[in-house]
C-alpha cells in the first residue's frame, strides 16, 4: 500500500472500531507501517471519529516524530513507534479501551485460553503487560517485552487497556475485535462457575491450523 | 428453493446473524440443504459479512467436498456435511460463537429450561456436546449424537460454541437467535440467585402448543 | 384514534420495541383498545417485525375472538383481551421477553424500588405474577390480580416475562422500555453489593410529582 | 456561541446521548450557558429525542424560570440553574440515568480510580452526592457541594443517577460518555475479583498531562 491507500484504509479501520463497539468518543487509535520506509501513519489526537478523513491522518517516523500532517499525532504515538522500531515483523498496531479487555487489565489477570476461538487466534493465554505511564517509551517497551514471550498478538497493559499487533493494520484490528469478544465470553463464563482451559496439545493443533488453513488462499 | 434462491436466502440470513449480534468479523456460518439433491450451500471461509453475495456462496456434497464455487468453503463445512448426511430431516445448520451460549459451552453446563420461551422452542434443557477438534468428523458426530437425545435444535459444543439445526436455514437461524437470548437471560437470572426450572409437564404442554399452533398456517 | 390511526401507531410502536432492544425475531406484541368499542387491535402471530404493516394488524373482541383480519392474532391475544375486559381504564398492553425483566421473572423476585426513576414511573416495587400456562385465561387473570395491588403498570409473570399496561399503547410501551432499564440497573447494582430501597415517603412524593407534573400539558 | 448556535449544538448533543446508549425514551437532558448573559438553554420536558429541534429548546434564567420558549423546560431545570448560578466556570451540564453509573449511584459507592483513562478525565474517584428529591434546590446544592471537593466533572446522585459538568455542553457530554464507560469497566473488573486503584502520584501525572497536552491546540 502507498501512503494514500493507507490513509483510506485507516479511515475504514477506525470505523470498524466503532462498529464493533471497541471505542467511545475520540478514544482508540489504529496505525500502519509504510512498507519499505521507516514511517507509519496514525490517527490525529482527540479528533472525532465522524471527522476522520484520509487527509487527517498523520505520518510519523519510528521515533514518533511528526513527519507530515497538519494535526498533532495520537497521544499514543510513542508506543506505536516503539513497537514498529523493535518488531520489524509488525505492520499494524491498535490501541483501545474496550470494556472487557480493559476489565481484565484493571485486575491484572491474564485471560486463560478457554475457547477454541482463542486457541485459533491467540495461541494461548492473553498476557498482562506492566503498569506504565504515558510520556516516555515505557508503554512501548512493556508491549514489546510482554509479547516476545507469547504467540498472542494482544497484550493487556495493566490498569490501562489492550494493544494488538498484526502484519498490517487490518490484522491488528481483527485481533482487537476478537480480543474483546473472548475477553467478554470468558469473563461471563467465569461468573457462572469454574472454567477449564483448553489443553496445551489441542491449543497447538488449533493455532497451527487456523494460522495456515483458515480463509482464502 | 432452487440454488439461486438459497444463495439469496443465505446472504439475508448471514445478515441476520450480524443484526442480532451473534457473530463478529468473519466468524459464524449458515448453510442450507438443496431439497432432492445430496448437496448444500454454505458461506465461503474468512470472507467479510459486507462482501457476501449470492455468487460467493459455495456448493458442497454431503462429504464436505467442494462441488461448485470459486472460494474455499467455511472451515466448519465438514461439521455441516456430517449433520446433513446423518439427519435427513435437517435442512439448515448454523454455527456461531454467540457470547452467552459460548459462555455456557466454556463451562460445559447445559442451560436449564427455566423460561416458558425455552420450553416453546427447545422443549427442555439445551445440552452440551463433547470437546472436539476441527479437522475430521468429530464435531459433526458430536452434534448428531448429542441432539438425538434431546428435542432441542441447539447444542453447545464444549469450549467451542453453539450449533443449531432446523427444517431449513431460516429455522436454524431462528434457533440460534433464541438460543443466545435464553442463554443470556438464564445466565443473568442465576447471577442474582437460585432459578427454578419449569416442571416437565408444563414444558411438554408448551412445546407441543408452540410447535403446532404458533404463527400463521 | 380510529382503526387506521391505531394500525399505524402499532407499526410504529412495534419498531420501538426493536429500537430499545426489548424483543428478538417475532417475539413480543403491542395492542391498543379502540375507544368506545369493545375491540382492540394487535399484532398477528409469528410475523417478522420487518413485515409488519398497518394492514397486517388484526382486530379482536374482548373475548379474544378474531373480528377482522387475514392473519391469526398473536398467541398472547387471550391475555390482552382479559386485561381489556377487566380493566376498563387500560387502553394499551405490551408483552415482551426483555432480558433483565425476564431474568427477575425467572427468579420470581420483585424488583425493589431503589431508583428515583422507578418511584416516578412505577410508584414502588415491580411485582411478580403467578406461573401460568398459555391456552386459557390464567395469564390474563394473573396480570389483573397482581396489578390491582400495585401502582406499577408492569408485572413480571413467573418464568415467563413482563406485561405492561397504560392508558394507551404508547404509555404501555414507555412502561416496557423503562421497566427493562430499571430491571437492568437494579440487577447490576445488586451484583456489586447491597442496594437500599428508596423510603416510602419519598417514593410517594416522586410518584405524585411525575404523574402530575412531568412533560408538556 | 449565540442562541441559535447553542440550539443546534444541543440537538446534536442530545443525539450523542442516544448514540452512546446513555438515555432511553425522553429521559436525560443537556444544557448550555449563554456566555455573557445570565441565561442557559435546555431540553423541553418529556419530548421525544426524534422530535427535538433547535426551536424546541427553551431559554431559562439562573433561577430556573422560563424566559423564552413554547414548551415547559426539563423537569431537572432547577438543578441545572443552581449549578450555573454557583459555578461561574461551568458552561454545560448533563443529566442521564446511564446504566452502570446509576448502578453505582444506587449502591452509594464512589467509583475508585482504577484506570488510567479515569485518571485522565476525572483526576480521581467519581464521588457520590446526597439523596435529594426533585422540587427545590437540594439536587443542585448536592451537585455543587460534592464537586467542590473533587477534580471529577461527574457526580453520582444517590439512588438517582449522574450529573456531569464542563466548560461547555460538549465537554459535559464527553464526561457523561466517559463516565458510563469507566463505570461499566470498573464494575465488570470488580465482578471478576479485586481491583487495585492507580496510585495517587500516577493519577496526578496522568491528569495533568491529559488536561494540558491531549488533543489539538
Amino acid at each position: 500500500m502507498n501512503h494514500q491507500q493507507i490513509r483510506e484504509e485507516l479511515v475504514h479501520l477506525h470505523r470498524e472500531l466503532i462498529r464493533w463497539g471497541l471505542v467511545i468518543w475520540t478514544a482508540g487509535n489504529v496505525s500502519q507501517r509504510v512498507a519499505g520506509e521507516d514511517l507509519f501513519l496514525i490517527k490525529p489526537s482527540g479528533v472525532s471519529y465522524d471527522d476522520l478523513t484520509p487527509e487527517s491522518m498523520v505520518v510519523c517516523d519510528l521515533d514518533g516524530n511528526l513527519v507530515e500532517g497538519d494535526l498533532s499525532p495520537s497521544s499514543d504515538t510513542a508506543a506505536h513507534a516503539y513497537v514498529y522500531k523493535h518488531r520489524p515483523d509488525v505492520g499494524g498496531v491498535v490501541h483501545t479501551h474496550s470494556t472487557y479487555a480493559t476489565a481484565w487489565a484493571a485486575r491484572g489477570v491474564p485471560i486463560p485460553c478457554a475457547l477454541t476461538m482463542m486457541a485459533d487466534e491467540f495461541g494461548g493465554e492473553i498476557p498482562i503487560g506492566p503498569f506504565a505511564l504515558i510520556g516516555d517509551d515505557s508503554i512501548g517497551r512493556g508491549i514489546v517485552e510482554t509479547l516476545q514471550n507469547h504467540r498472542s498478538p494482544a497484550v493487556l497493559m495493566r490498569s490501562h487497556g489492550p494493544f494488538t499487533i498484526g502484519k498490517n493494520a487490518k490484522a491488528a484490528v481483527k485481533a482487537a475485535v476478537m480480543l474483546e469478544d473472548v475477553a467478554r465470553t470468558v469473563h461471563i463464563a467465569q461468573q457462572g462457575g469454574p472454567v477449564e482451559p483448553v489443553d496445551k496439545a489441542s491449543i497447538d493443533r488449533l493455532y497451527d491450523r487456523y494460522q495456515n488453513v483458515y480463509g482464502q488462499n
